[in-house]
């Protein structure tokens, strides 16, 4: 299996359509700029989508599951069973990213990577089992480079599933007990950052198991040291599958032209990923939250992306971008559905 | 007409469905927390709707228009048309909250107190006509006592009508040319603070226009300051209509158990100038958002309240309001609908 397809360049944004879009804003029944955010983002998506008028009611979710070793080291606050006992929560519709896909009319699927318990076949379940979780990577690397390829692949057979589906934006999710570890670690061989300010509590650790996480971390950034000048080298040796399988999807969603609302910490250090392996990939992400989880504020910083939520939510799963889809409804509907200045007969500005 | 209501009692929050509702985040299949702001929204709605499982099916907004004397001093970028033409607009489908109350499906009037131009009979807009906008406050006062009490009963209709319809959510919108010098105006009286500080430019002064607004305001903070000690006696004096109708609102909501989504700036004084007149009308506001307008964030402060969205929003009508709904439809439906770790399976915190 080859990575080859990684170095296929990014879909070009339409900026036409960004220029019309902006002109449609300016004549809309209301001071101009008053809506804030929410017109830049009816832009954004415009010059996107390649469309004056964009749209926002195909939203495709998928969730990456996987287990890590590194779990080994007692990082979580979690036992590593709920891996596989949420990814059957997914399937039948108590997570909370279930809830907010039916909310929000999204089409949702788990796609399996490798849990360590045994998970059985479930309808909105994918099975592409690369192995029963990565190796613990403060020992050695996480994944072989078959692996890695298979998890990348998984990420952009996500990607084109959804494009195929006619999706107008891309979520991925992430399940995986120690998979702050894993984030953590990337996004301190990444941003060349020390582990103090990049491990957080994760799922629920107090400030003792914050600490070791950190330790835990700083043994393996030791460790593999010589070999984490490439991104894809950072994935293999510190990542999950599931991050690995994020990065994949996000870089196929900007080859074949779908937008993406990024989630929170982990999420946000894939994209990280993919964008340093193709820089152009940002031009893509939209980002949806500010996690809780102190480390997402450096790595928001090094893809100079501004979120639209704080809500101080911190559970993963795509739930912070689920969330902000209704934000991105709503641009959609008041930039096309608002009357003109013309059309409504209103007095424009003094 | 008499303002003797206003005195009548708050409703009481139910502390047991609070309770509740704190004990049963507990047991949700997440990390405790990890959904940050939507569980608080979740349990507060509980505690306002007395019920466990609290809804967000039923919302109502009223928007009240009425024109402003003070828009003679040139203090704002629209000329005075424009508050009869967007009454006019917002009936007919073409503004900003019209497109948002359709997206999240609320019940939209138009209440219109008082226009300087006429506006033909139309469905969806009441006319409780009290003047053709308020008196110039830079030079007298904004209103008789009779008109006060009209413009605060017209809010407190407007919240038992939502009340009588079975709504689980009060929004309070406004429109008025020149009703931002009023807002800033009343803020000054109420809290104290000087014009240069809470005066902002509205629908889109520049910094000249923002000085002389200072200025206006300012010329009547001092013609008026004998007689600013009273939350009414600022409301009339310094008011527009529309303000006024919302402070009766928020009154008249929280004393029939209503729970209140507060919009943006003007909204967010007239919440002060109810808060002022009655303390625990607080209990039953949530705030939906930061605004652009400067003053706003004082304002806030001063209520202790957090606003769940910062997305640069400045428009008024109840729009930042409104875009904020399917962040409290989310937190009811996730603390309703996911699953408890025993309902999953899931295993819990080490």
């Amino acid at each position: 299996m080859n990575t080859d397809w990684l170095a296929q360049p990014c879909a070009v944004l339409n900026e036409a359509s960004r220029t019309a879009a902006l002109a449609r804003q300016e004549q809309l029944t209301k001071p101009p700029g008053s809506l804030g955010k929410l017109e830049a983002i009816a832009v954004q998506l415009s010059a996107l989508q390649g469309t004056e008028k964009p749209k926002m009611e195909r939203v495709h979710i998928s969730i990456f599951a996987a287990d890590h070793g590194v779990a080994a080291e007692g990082v979580s606050a979690f036992p590593q069973a709920v891996t596989a006992e949420m990814v059957k929560n997914f399937a039948r519709g108590g997570a909370a990213i279930s809830v907010l896909a039916q909310q929000v009319n999204a089409t949702l699927e788990v796609v399996n990577l490798g849990t360590v318990f045994p998970v059985e076949p479930l309808a909105k379940v994918r099975d592409e089992h690369i192995a029963a979780g990565t190796a613990n990577f403060a020992q050695g690397p996480a994944m072989t480079e078959e692996q890695l390829a298979q998890a990348l692949q998984a990420g952009q057979a996500a990607a084109l599933r959804a494009k195929q589906d006619g999706a107008q934006l891309f979520i991925g999710g992430e399940m995986g007990i120690a998979n702050t570890t894993s984030a953590s670690a990337i996004a301190c061989a990444l941003l060349q950052e020390s582990p103090q300010l990049l491990a957080g509590p994760g799922t629920g650790l107090d400030g003792k198991g914050v600490e070791r996480k950190a330790a835990v971390i700083q043994r393996a950034l030791d460790l593999h040291q010589a070999n984490l000048a490439q991104p894809l080298d950072v994935l293999r040796r510190l990542g999950g599958f599931e991050i690995a399988a994020l990065a994949g999807a996000y870089l196929a969603a900007a080859q074949n032209g779908l937008p993406v609302l990024v989630d929170g910490f982990i999420s946000s250090v894939a994209a990280l990923a993919a964008v340093r392996i193709q820089p152009d990939v940002r031009d893509w992400l939209l980002f949806a939250h500010a996690s809780a989880e102190p480390g997402h504020r450096r790595v928001l910083a090094a893809l100079a992306a501004e979120p639209l939520l704080q809500l101080g939510m911190r559970l993963g799963e795509g739930s912070g971008a689920a969330t902000a889809v209704p934000l991105l409804q709503l641009a959609c509907a008041l930039h096309n559905n608002m009357a003109t200045f013309a059309e409504a007969g209103v007095s424009d500005k003094l």
